[in-house]
This record gives structure tokens, C-alpha cells and sequence, in this order.
């Protein structure tokens, strides 16, 4: 028999994909889900690429393609009560958490947004914590972070600590965070929760600070329609390459923010999955929490556009990029180096972005173009709201 | 007319003394409370040492003492449309955010005392934030931390910020914290944020990493026995001078926890009123973080212990030192070196401890010794709970 593996946020585009990959591993695998984003994306009218089945569906579907059995527990991990009984119930020997909510945006539409995104994420990690001290402390967590939390210092950012020198003094401090939005504010103080746990209780955790993820499929998923990922491509909930693929596909110009220079960490989902196994398969220490920087390249948003442009030409896609007003509040040229050697040490080896790997992605998304809700591809989420939204703006309870 | 002061947390040890010594300089002020920490005293069993009335008397008792008005807001920090309204109504021109959960030991407790601390000072804090963006954002927002936050690292601790030099390069980052318990983590996750809305947002904030403050009275609390403040000696509530302080005075041995050597910065409490002060006569820029490390002097607390002890001695009280377990987990000999010096450029004139300011604590708290509830003293609350403790506990709802 394999491992115990519980997955929080297992309905979602890395959670789904990364639990059938363990399931079809050999290891006994349980998902948890409170299915919380399905009812954003109600909120918001968004909705993913391809159908997604409910999670009791492709949970069947899984069964019958794989052999392969992964148990459900519906519930919310802000409810102490319901996150004890499982992790007492499991004794997991790994818990992968992707169960927080996951957009920039979303955290930024206004004050509730706001605080719902900091004690949803920081409640259910804390409660999280409390349930391996107090009935699995030899559980591994590992606990996805982003590499947003960092933001653009001047200097490289080092991969999860840093080494202070003064007078013959030395000091190792976690590296210190620079956030650009609610949401990824909420997993700077998750990582901070988490490290306390492992000084103070002994606990053992890896945080995966991870860069940007595109791709439509893994190879789970492409074994049958109905094992899909929830791929968005709203300004909401998709990342940066997605969206650019589907509007290159609907004809939408590509929408880079200002002048386009700012640079990000990307990596493949595929990647996503092989990292989350090397971290599995190299837990921490009692005591100690490991981080490492998740992803595999460095590029500017301008050339991730110019890439996706260049690919729907050989296509025979017109694509356009506009340079849009940026809705956040960042660095549009800035310096930016981030180490991430950790993973590649364990044995990753990187999917790097190619133009086949576009051209397959385009090609996937023209299958579902008929799915495409063009109206949702710019949300229009401002970090600086203008005075007279704030000054109009009415915050209903 | 003077400024317009809004004081968060107006019923509390610093918190009223505060309104009080605007209010005698000729500042409007209004106070908010939610009254929670009456409740959580009651929750515990522990009361202050000095009959506290309640707000509505202390603010009659301090209208007919000093012809001062007060206003009074009651209402919950963590309701934004209350938040919104008081600070729409009132646009301040300082607030000072002393409305957070302030205990260790009670942040500890269990999971359910450790999520409430958190979402509670995060929100409130977050909500404070928005309020002052879309309501009043040149309200310069003066705000309780604690030197707790930065934990004891092996460098010398700077005031708020730390630079990195790189091969040329260099960055000014928060100064990285590695704080001690869930309620310290609160007040980092607090600091994250409001560097957040000075960056993004450009508002004013003064963030205060406050040490251990002890004494009594304040110049205005002292004006009448209605007007005094809420002083603990119960292990949660209590600080470390105050609490020794009533342990000799009822003869219970001071409990240092294990060898005592844990250095800490302290204040007298007329000084947190001068500080918080001058913070308000200095606002920030928009867009700035300032950082204060406010506290006069450093003492370990066997150093601490040994100074009751003395002053004790002269009064013909016989204090014992026990050594006893220590329930945090925190170095007890280590490096200790933290910077404060920008309000001794603004101005302040410590008034640092002496054996006399001892003596007239170990005075004022002898005619109220027939108040102390001895059984309080010690509250037992373990950071890392013992593995029965673990197994048995029970999780009520």
C-alpha cells in the first residue's frame, strides 16, 4: 500500500490533477473540498474552459479509467471540528494544501473580498496546524505559497531565507516579503503560521513558493474527458499565458498591463505535479520548514505575449496586443532574479515553455472556442480604486 | 479646537489613559470598544486590580474632573459598516489602533483562542485600513505592535527596517520578524498589511513595536480613583513588572520562567502616553511606514525579579525568586540588541525604572492587596500543551 495522502482543495485546477497523479502513484489519496470556488465563480459569472463533472462524478470517472479509488470528505477547513476529524482519522503521512482562496483579484474587489481572503486562507492553514500538533505531528504538510509573496526587491530573492552578516553576527531570517495584494498577503502570514509551528511544536512542512502555472492538461487529466481541470481564463481566476492563449483564440487583443516589463516565475502544471511529488518524497525534518522557489523559468508579461502572438501566427491567428491600464499597482520595469535550484537538485526536469507547447495549447482551447464567454475576459479589478468608485460605492452587507 | 483623535480600544490599560492625555491637551477625542476584554476576563475567572466602571462612568467621572468631553462609539472593529461610519463621521486626524486581543497566554490557549486572535486583530486592523482609504485618507494611523514580533534574533535589532547590500545592489526591506506566539503573529500578519496601504494605497501609518509596559497610573488617572486603568496581574493580562509586583505584595514567590535570562525592552507607562504622542505630532508622509521602537530600556527578567525583590526588601516585604517551567518556548540566554533611538530624537525623556517608581507601585498596590485574587496568578497556559493534554482534550463548539 502507498502513502496517506489528503489533498485540500482537491476540486480545484492544481488539486484535482495533483490527486489523480498520487492515486495513479499507488498511494491511498483522500480529497477534501468545501466546493467554496464554484460559488465564486457563480458570483462573479465566470465559469472554467472545459465542463467541469462535480467532484462525486469524476471521482467515479477516475475510478473506472484508473482502477484507482480517491476518497471525498466535503467540508470547510474553517470548521476546527470537521479538519480534526479527518487528519485524526487519516494520520496522513503528507497533506498537500491548495484549499485557500487563490486570486489576486478576487482579494482586491473591495473590503469584504479583503478580509474574507485573509481569514478564510489564515484560519483554515492555523486550523490546519492545530490538527497535525495535536492528533498526526508526524504528518509532512505541504503547503503551497506563491511566489508573489516576495514582490521585486532590488536584490536577488534567495529561496526562502536569508543570511544576515553584522560584526562578526550572523543571522538567518526567513526572507522577508513584499506582497502586492490581499491575497498574497494571506500566504506571507500562512508562511509565518506555518514556521512558528515547526520551531515552537516541532512540526514538519515545506512551503512551495510557486511562480505562475499554464497548461490545459496533465497526463491524468487527458485520459478522459470527464477527468478535466478547471481551466479559467478570466481575468479573475486565470493566470497570465492562459488567458493570453484564449484570447488569441476568440481574436481578443492580448491584454498586457502598461508597459509590460514585469517579471514573473512561470512554470507548466505538468511541472506543478513533479514538484509536489519531489516535495512529498523529501519530507521535512521534525522541526524544520523547507522552502523552495516552484518554478522553472523568468519572463516579462511582453514576452510572454510576443510568444502566444508568434504561435497563433504560424496558426494563422491574428493577434493583437494592447497595452492596457494596469489595474494593479506595481513595478512595470523593475530587477528581478529569484534563485531555484532546490527542486532542480531533488531531480525535476523542467518542461520549459516552447512553441509546441502554444501551439498544443491553442489548438485544445479552439476544440472548446464555443465555451469561450468573451464578456468575462476583462473583470476590471482595481488595486487603487478611483475616488469617485470609493466616493459612490456602496458596501452592501 | 484641538485635533480630531479617534482611539480604538478606549477601554483598555493604554488605551484609556491615552484618551485621557489627548483629551487634557485640548485634542477632540472619541473612543470605540466592543468591550471583548471584559468578557474574556470574565471567560478566565481574573479581574484588574482597581474597580474599573464602566465607560460611560469613567467618561462622566473624566467630564466632571477635567471638563473635557469624550465621545463614545460602541461597536466591533471587525463590522466594516461601523468602522466605515465612525471613521466618515469623525474624519480624524490621528487614530491610534490599541483594539486588538493583546495576550500571549490567551492567544495559546487552544486552536479556537488562537483563530479568534488572529481573524479578529487581522480583520478589525484590515477594515480600519479600507475605512481610512475610502473615508479619510489623511487620517494618520497610529498603530499598536509589539517588539514581541521580532523574536531574538542574533543581530542587532533595527527600528522597523533592514537594508541588504548584494553585489551592488542593495534593497530596504521590513525588518524580517520571527515572532514568539499566535497573538505576536497577529500583529506581524497587522504590519504586513499596513505596509501594504501606505505602498499601494499611500496612506500615513506609524506602526509602534511596543515593549512590555508596567506601572500603574498616568498623570490623569491618578485625578480620581473612577479614572484609574484596567492593571492586571493575572498571569494573560499581567505583564511581567506588574505582575511580580502584586506577587510580592501577597507574598507568592515571582515566577521567573526558567533561568531568566530572556531580555526584553520595557516602558513606563507614562512613557507609551509621551510616545503614542509624539507619533501623533509626527505623522507620516503619505505613503509612509514609519517604525518606532518604542521602549526605554532592556532588562532580563531575573534582573527584573531581582529589582522587586530589593525594593521589597526596604519595605520589609520577603520576596522569593522561583524558578519555575517555563510553559512558552523561547530562548532563556541569548543575544539581545534592539535599536531605539527615533523617539528619543523626537523628543522623549524616559523616565527610566527606579527603585522608587518600584516602591510606589509596590504602595498603590498594598491598599488594594484585600482585591487581589491570589488563585489568578498563575494561569497555566503550556505553548506546547503535553501530549496527554493533547490526547484529551475535548473541542466543545
Amino acid at each position: 500500500m502507498g502513502r496517506r495522502v489528503l489533498i485540500l482543495g482537491g476540486d480545484g485546477y492544481l488539486g484535482w490533477p495533483t490527486a489523480m497523479a498520487f492515486s495513479r502513484a499507488g498511494e491511498r489519496v483522500t480529497v477534501v473540498d468545501n466546493f467554496a470556488k464554484r460559488q465564486w465563480e457563480a458570483e462573479l459569472g465566470v465559469r472554467p474552459l472545459f465542463p467541469i463533472p462535480t467532484l462525486h462524478e469524476r471521482i467515479r470517472a477516475w475510478r473506472e479509467v484508473s482502477e484507482n479509488e480517491i476518497e471525498l470528505r466535503v467540508g470547510d477547513l474553517t470548521d476546527y471540528d470537521f479538519v480534526e476529524s479527518i487528519i485524526d482519522d487519516i494520520r496522513p503521512d503528507t497533506i498537500v494544501h491548495f484549499g485557500e482562496q487563490p486570486s489576486a483579484p478576487y482579494s482586491m474587489i473591495d473590503v469584504r473580498h479583503a478580509t474574507y481572503t485573509q481569514a478564510n486562507n489564515v484560519v483554515g492553514n492555523l486550523n490546519v496546524l492545530f490538527a497535525i500538533r495535536d492528533r498526526s505531528p508526524d504528518s509532512h504538510l505541504v503547503k503551497l505559497g506563491t511566489m508573489g509573496e516576495y514582490g521585486t526587491p532590488d536584490v536577488d530573492i534567495e529561496e526562502g531565507y536569508l543570511t544576515v552578516q553584522q560584526d562578526g553576527r550572523s543571522h538567518t531570517f526567513l526572507y522577508p516579503k513584499t506582497p502586492g495584494s490581499m491575497y498574497h498577503l494571506s500566504k506571507v502570514h500562512d508562511s509565518h503560521n506555518i514556521h512558528f509551528a515547526t520551531r515552537i511544536w516541532g512540526l514538519r512542512a515545506t512551503d512551495l513558493n510557486q511562480g505562475v502555472v499554464y497548461g490545459v492538461e496533465t497526463d491524468e487529466s487527458s485520459l478522459d474527458p470527464r477527468l478535466a481541470t478547471s481551466f479559467h481564463y478570466d481575468e479573475v481566476f486565470g493566470t497570465a499565458l492562459n488567458r493570453f492563449c484564449v484570447q488569441s483564440v476568440v481574436g481578443h487583443p492580448l491584454t498586457v498591463y502598461g508597459k509590460g516589463g514585469q517579471t514573473r516565475g512561470y512554470l507548466n502544471i505538468r511541472d506543478t505535479m513533479a514538484c509536489v511529488r519531489l516535495a512529498a518524497d523529501h519530507p521535512a525534518d521534525p522541526g524544520e520548514l523547507r522552502v523552495y522557489n516552484q518554478f522553472t523559468e523568468q519572463f516579462t508579461v511582453l514576452e510572454l505575449a510576443e510568444r502566444v502572438q508568434a504561435a497563433g501566427a504560424v496558426m494563422g491567428l491574428r493577434v493583437e496586443i494592447a497595452h492596457t491600464r494596469n489595474p494593479r499597482k506595481e513595478l512595470e520595469t523593475h530587477y528581478y532574479n529569484a534563485k531555484h535550484t532546490k527542486l532542480l537538485e531533488l531531480g525535476l526536469t523542467p518542461r520549459l515553455l516552447s512553441d509546441e507547447l502554444i501551439d498544443t495549447m491553442l489548438a485544445r482551447i479552439q476544440e472548446h472556442a464555443a465555451r469561450i464567454d468573451s464578456a468575462t475576459l476583462i473583470q476590471d479589478v482595481r488595486w487603487v480604486p478611483s475616488p469617485q468608485a470609493r466616493a459612490t460605492e456602496r458596501t452592501p452587507a
